[in-house]
C-alpha cells in the first residue's frame, strides 16, 4: 500500500489539527482569522517560540510522536522557567513531499497524549508546503500572576545557586544515539532524556517566592549559568562535585572523565537552573533539588573541579552560528 | 567585499532583533525564557500565525524589506478581520548560509519601518540555521474589547455583502510580475498591492457593532465569501459587475475578460469582507467600502455575472495541497 499523500489544507486541517482543539473555545474551531484567548484577571500572559528544523534539531527519522512530544515540552520547559501555567500553543508547519498521511497520524497522536498530560490545547497555526527539510514551530502560551514570575534577573551576592533532576543525561544520550558513547546497560535512560524531557512545571509553582531568579538549562548548564550571571550583574561559583548525576551519567564519567564537558555543556537538560536566599535553603527540603553552588560579586559563570580549580568551559553552551 | 556571513546566535540578538524590541518591556530585551505581556483588562488576546517560504510564499530574489514589511501586514490582516488593536509578534527565523549581514540589515530595516507604521514591537522569538530554503515564521499579537471582536459567524439572511478597497489588484500584479500579463501603463499599482498590502486595522475598528460577520480577503473573495457562508450557515449571492476595482484591474479587465476569474480567486487582497444589516447601510456613507450583494437562507457562496448567471469559481480559492 503506497503511502497517503497529505490531503488538501482544508482537508488537513479538518482531519487532523482541529480535533486537537477539542475543548478549546478559544482555538475558534481553527475557522476563523485568529485565536481569541482569555487571560485570568491579575496574570500575565507569558510567550515563547522555538523553531525545530529536520536534520538541525531532531534526526528526520525519529519516530512523529516523539518529534511532536519534544516539541511540545521544549516549550513547555520555557513556561516553566518563569513559573508560568500553560494554556495553549499555535503550530506552524512546514511540510516536504516525503511527509505522508502515516506519518501526520503518529505527529498528532503524540501531541494528543502530551495535550492530555499537560492540558494544553492547539489554538491555532499555520500550514504550508516546504521545499525544504520539515520545519515546525510553535508559540506556546501561559499565564502567570503578575509580578509573580521567575526571571534570570534578581539573584543577589549569597544566594544558593541550585538545580532541578540530573544534569547531562541527554547530552550523553545524544552522544550514545550519534555513536559517540558506546552501548552500555542503562544507556536507554540516557537516550529517553533526549528523547522526551521532562518540564519542571509544577517545581517551577513551587518556586515563586522562593527563588530570587530562574531559567530553564536549555544550552547548557555552564552558558546558562552565565546567562543568570549576566542578568543578574553578578559572578557565580558552581562545584563539579557537587552537581546531580543520574546513575547512567556518574558511571559513564567514571570510565571517561573527558565526558564532563558534555555534561556541563551539551544542554537540552530541561531542567530548572535557580538562585534562593542561603537563609531558605530549608524550604527546599523535600523538592528534587541540589544546591551546587554560589551567587557572587563579580562577573561570569565559574565551575570548579573537585580540587576547586576552575574549569574551563569554552564559549559554554550550544549555538547555532 | 565579500557578504559578511551571520555572526552566532547571541551577537545576532543583540545586533539586529534586540532593536527591534526597544519600548517594549514585554520582550524582556529577549533575555529571558519569555516574553511577559498585559492585556488590557475587559479586552481578550487575539493571536494569528503565519509561515513564509521562501519559493512558496515569495521570490528568494524578492528585497528582504518588503518580504519583511508583507510578512507583518499579512498578519496585521488577520488582526483586523476580528478588529484588533495590534500588540506586538513574536517571528522564528529559519536561514539558509545564503543569508549574508547585508540581507539580514534589509530585512530588519524593513521590519523597523513597518513596527514604527503600526505601532507594534518584536517581542520574542526563535533563530536558526537550515539546509532548506529561508523560512519565517510570525505569531503575531492584539487585543480587543471582549465580545466585540469581529467574526466570520454571526451573518443573517438579508445583510449587506461589502468589501473595502479595490479587488484583484494582487493577483494581477502578481500575474505581471510573472510574465502572465504583458507591461502597461499603470501596472506598478498592482505589483505594489502584491508587494505591500496595506492591513484594514483602523476601518475594521469602525465596523465593531456594526458588522454582523468579517474576514480579511487572503485566499480570494469566491472562496472566502464561501467562509463566511460556512461559518454563518448561509448562503450568499454577489455581483462581479459591482465588485470595486482599481482603474489598472479595470483596463486589463475590459482588454482581457478571462482575467475576472484571477480577480475573484487570485487572493491576497488584504481588504475586509464583511456583512451589515440592510438598514445600517447609511452608516457605510463615507467608509472605504462598496456592497456587492447579500447574504442568503442556503449554503455556499454565489457570483453572478452581468447577466445574472451564476460564475463558476471552482474551488474558489488558494490552496497550498
Amino acid at each position: 500500500v503506497a503511502p497517503a499523500k497529505l490531503p488538501d489544507e482544508f482537508t488537513l486541517i479538518a482531519r487532523y489539527f482541529r480535533p486537537l482543539t477539542a475543548g478549546a473555545e478559544a482555538a475558534l474551531d481553527l475557522a476563523d482569522d485568529a485565536a481569541l484567548l482569555d487571560i485570568p484577571s491579575g496574570h500575565r500572559l507569558v510567550v515563547t517560540a522555538d523553531a525545530l528544523v529536520a536534520g538541525v534539531h531532531f534526526f528526520a527519522e525519529d519516530a512523529p510522536d516523539l518529534i511532536a512530544r519534544k516539541m511540545l515540552r521544549v516549550n513547555l520547559s520555557d513556561l516553566a522557567a518563569m513559573a508560568a501555567v500553560p494554556l495553549g500553543y499555535v503550530m506552524i508547519c512546514a511540510f516536504p513531499k516525503t511527509i505522508d498521511q502515516t506519518w501526520l497520524a503518529g505527529f498528532v497522536a503524540g501531541l494528543a497524549r502530551d495535550q492530555a498530560e499537560f492540558g494544553i490545547r492547539l489554538l491555532g497555526g499555520d500550514t504550508t508546503a516546504t521545499p525544504g527539510p520539515l520545519s515546525l514551530s510553535v508559540t506556546a502560551f501561559g499565564s502567570v500572576e503578575t509580578g509573580r514570575e521567575l526571571r534570570r534577573s534578581g539573584a543577589r551576592a549569597g544566594d544558593l545557586v541550585a538545580v532541578s533532576g540530573t544534569i547531562g543525561d541527554s547530552a550523553l544520550g545524544l552522544a550514545r544515539l550519534q555513536g559517540k558513547i558506546a552501548e552500555f546497560i542503562g544507556d536507554e535512560e540516557l537516550i529517553e532524556r533526549y528523547l522526551l524531557p521532562q518540564p519542571r512545571l509544577a517545581l517551577a509553582r513551587r518556586l515563586i517566592g522562593l527563588a530570587t531568579a530562574a531559567m530553564d538549562v536549555s544550552d547548557g548548564l555552564a552558558g546558562d549559568l552565565g546567562h543568570i550571571c549576566n542578568a543578574s550583574h553578578l559572578s557565580a561559583s558552581i562545584e563539579a562535585a557537587k552537581i546531580p548525576l543520574s546513575k547512567p551519567a556518574r558511571h559513564l564519567l567514571a570510565e571517561r572523565p573527558d565526558l564532563l564537558a558534555t555534561i556541563l555543556t551539551g544542554g537540552e537538560d530541561y531542567e530548572l537552573l535557580f538562585t534562593v536566599p542561603p537563609e531558605r535553603q530549608s524550604e527546599l527540603a523535600g523538592l528534587p533539588v541540589t544546591v551546587i553552588g554560589r551567587m557572587e560579586a563579580g562577573q561570569g559563570a565559574n565551575v570548579l573541579d573537585l580540587e576547586g580549580r576552575r574549569i574551563d568551559t569554552g564559549e559554554g553552551g550550544y549555538r547555532h552560528f
